[in-house]
């Protein structure tokens, strides 16, 4: 075979030796093509031929080629070779998921995301094979639009005893993460003749996205230490004998405001669920983290107060993960089969096996469990975090209450968010202001800190990274 | 502990020796709650010591509890026992998935379901366990939207190779099902100005509705031996010169007309190409079973003949099982950003556990052994249905090509379909009429019968009673 490495001309400054020859290769190929020194269409030399030139295993070579087919990067046709991919696919950030273009950071403090190193494979696998080991098979046809029967009981039931909510099974819908239950709110909102939502001033811009997709106006609600400020909600107010609502619906974070971090006082989710009452409008509360409460108890679903006028919304993408793309509705009577039409309309169905598992995983202790878990090691690292901030960045203060898998961090210094995150970026490490959320009104600069992103072993250079950031000293 | 069985003063009827002890008690027990003998709030003997009335050991009485609250009989809270649930979740039918309301039939020869006792149960874990073994922890993240490039890296290799697509990563996008991509398609062509779809005028009634949802208008197109007649997509004629289309888009089932079982024929294949070159119009090519063909190698997706104007889909639904929700589309490049944007909108993203799985299963060479498998199971299938009608009841008529997971049998005796169905219905088997999928013309009356659907050891019996139920003889 004539066509060896040495053919192509192509530098690849391998470090050869030790347990990084794979990775070496892999970031030199990686590399090599994303320059365009190795050009779409280019024929790489065989396993064998490319292993022999460098002196190392075939496998190595192989498992190389591999992780790079898997990245799109190369294409593999069996008996015929590798290639350098025609059309790669340029890495994306999903929606609603804070991702930037900048591929992988080295260490990443934006928030929304859970440590992803810490969900529970082996447990989850566990419990699908002990869910598919019971299953009937008729479970595996065309899926109940509302979620499986079986989930939708085990959700009724952790909810009301973790959460608080006034449930019963026929009450859930499953949906497709919080963005998908979102959507379908928006769709029937929208044709029962709904024109507008009220949201936080500062939240996630994903979700103002969505209701605007779905034909909403939006007004915005400020937000101050006790949560957001309903007084926007009623046009006329009460001195007028009626109110005349300004919104339809209105969509909070109760039980811990995103990215503030604040609780919704309880005075405050009275008056919204008196207006609630009095103007039928809708309440939905984004109840994204509420397991997640470090000082005392958490505080109940305010759907509680309500039943028939707030839809509780949860997920399992901070509690597990998100590629899951599991969440879950609790919906006042009337609406629960405009939601699920709406549902079918577009489709949008989840598969039955993850359903099935999380279901078992729910009832037999294990998604406790992994919040227990959870709940403890993010407890102790925002301890860290204000611990460190307090030490090392005096100016820096964190606001909020101990909850959540993020915190806010008031930037006092002379520096704006974006002087912050560009000098973070420098130093590997992403951060994100307070900015990327805010949609009116004014805010302190400051940053939203994930602390909950970093896998363990990563998180103390994180934090040290971020304190040498805030202090403008090299990290 | 003063509560035990016998203070329910229900009588059993127990079986209560040998392998059939847990079943005979989760029957006995479902049978008590659907009776009303155990009322919505009646509280069940603790375990142990139902287990010390019946002499039996206290894991099975467990099982049974567990089973029957896994089906959303009973409900159990740690620690306070277990109850008659309040609000038992009636079963309900999913759309599109032919299921009426009457609970599970002993035999069922309805259309739409492959046997879902095949889906292969282990290799898929074997499969899962493989891939969550070597995925990296971002890969449980917010997933791409189009799909992880795991899986459409996959993808495009095996349609490629298996159905002859003419396809790149970039241009596939994983959905949950066609039910989604034909949404996804109907949102994408609303907002592009299109108002008009032709469908097959037999075909699923369920894709109808979903473009309608969509604000499409339908057109029919007859379905003859040859497949769909495209006369009725040009509203002008070759004869004017020019055409003006009476449609925008078609959605056609080329590989094996739904549910009439005929192949769209070559000149026409050309013929509604050319259409939408010439008009700019789309085709949607709803290949669902395109995989199982039985006299000879199946016929290559029309897409190959004008990859900028047929949109490829795909699923899982049939070659795997319709509970995965997995499917994809393979689009002309201008349509990749507008369905994922729409995709986006909706927020009906796939989970990624199966979607990595998928991508495994493809890769390692199972999901080609599933399919082959499949492929010599139904074959004998038909081969049977065929040889059966052909002895016992000469007046019905089976056309359509060897292919598929569905055979059309045509009623030439008095009987109208509802006759027979009314009287198949009687005897416990479920058949579905050609009525049921009609949107307009006249067709010969015929049953639908989804021979793949029964599980292997049922199918005898099914079709024994269909002959029986056709010759007017008592099964």
């Amino acid at each position: 075979m004539p066509e060896t490495w040495a053919n192509q001309e192509i530098d690849l400054h391998l470090e050869l030796a030790g347990p990084r020859v794979r990775a070496g290769l892999e970031t030199a190929l990686r590399d090599a093509v994303q320059a365009g020194r190795l050009r779409p269409g280019a024929r790489l030399p065989a396993t064998r031929a490319l292993a022999a030139d460098l002196g190392i295993a075939r496998n190595t070579v192989a498992d190389a080629y591999g992780q790079l087919v898997a990245e799109g990067w190369l294409t593999a046709r069996t008996g015929s070779g590798t290639w350098v991919t025609q059309h790669p696919v340029p890495a994306r950030g999903a929606p609603g998921s804070h991702q930037p273009d900048i591929t992988h950071p080295r260490y990443d403090l934006r928030p929304g995301v859970p440590d992803l190193s810490a969900f529970p494979r082996r447990a989850w696998l566990a419990a699908e094979r002990k869910a598919l080991s019971v299953a009937r098979d008729h479970v595996l046809g065309y899926p109940d639009p509302r979620g499986l029967p079986q989930l939708r009981l085990a959700l009724a039931d952790y909810l009301a005893r973790a959460r608080g909510v006034t449930v019963s099974p026929s009450r859930v819908v499953v949906c497709a993460g919080f963005a998908q239950g979102l959507a379908l709110l928006g769709q029937v909102l929208r044709a029962r003749g709904a024109t507008t939502i009220a949201t936080e001033s500062c939240g996630h811009p994903g979700h103002r996205l969505i209701a605007e997709a779905h034909g909403l106006g939006l007004i915005s609600l400020p937000v101050d230490a006790g949560g957001a400020v309903p007084d926007g909600l009623s046009a006329g107010g009460l001195s007028t004998g009626g109110r005349s609502a300004a919104a339809d619906a209105v969509l909070l974070t109760p039980a811990h405001q995103f990215p503030l971090g604040v609780t919704l006082r309880p005075q405050r989710r009275r008056a919204i669920v008196e207006w609630a009452v009095d103007t039928g409008g809708l309440v939905i509360e984004d109840d994204y983290d509420g397991e997640f409460r470090y000082d005392r108890q958490p505080v109940g679903a305010m759907q509680a107060l309500a039943p028939e006028h707030v839809v509780y919304a949860g997920t399992a993408s901070k509690s597990l993960m998100p590629g899951l793309r599991l969440g879950w509705l609790v919906l006042p009577a009337p609406l629960v089969d405009e939601v699920v039409a709406a549902k079918e309309a577009t489709g949008g169905l989840t598969g039955s096996l993850d359903q099935l598992t999380l279901a078992e995983f729910i009832s037999s202790g294990g998604y406790d469990r992994q919040i227990r878990h959870a709940r403890l090691a993010y407890r102790r690292r925002r301890d860290r975090l204000v611990a460190a901030l307090r030490l090392q960045v005096p100016h820096a203060r964190v606001t909020g209450i101990a909850a959540g898998l993020h915190a806010l961090v008031e930037l006092a210094g002379p520096d704006s968010e974006d002087d912050v995150t560009a000098r973070a970026a420098r130093h590997g490490l992403a951060v994100e202001g307070l900015g990327h959320y805010r949609a009116a009104g004014q805010y302190a600069p400051a940053l939203v800190i994930g602390y909950a992103r970093p896998p363990e072993h990563g998180f103390t250079t994180a934090l040290a990274r971020l304190c040498a950031v805030l202090t403008g000293a090299p990290p």
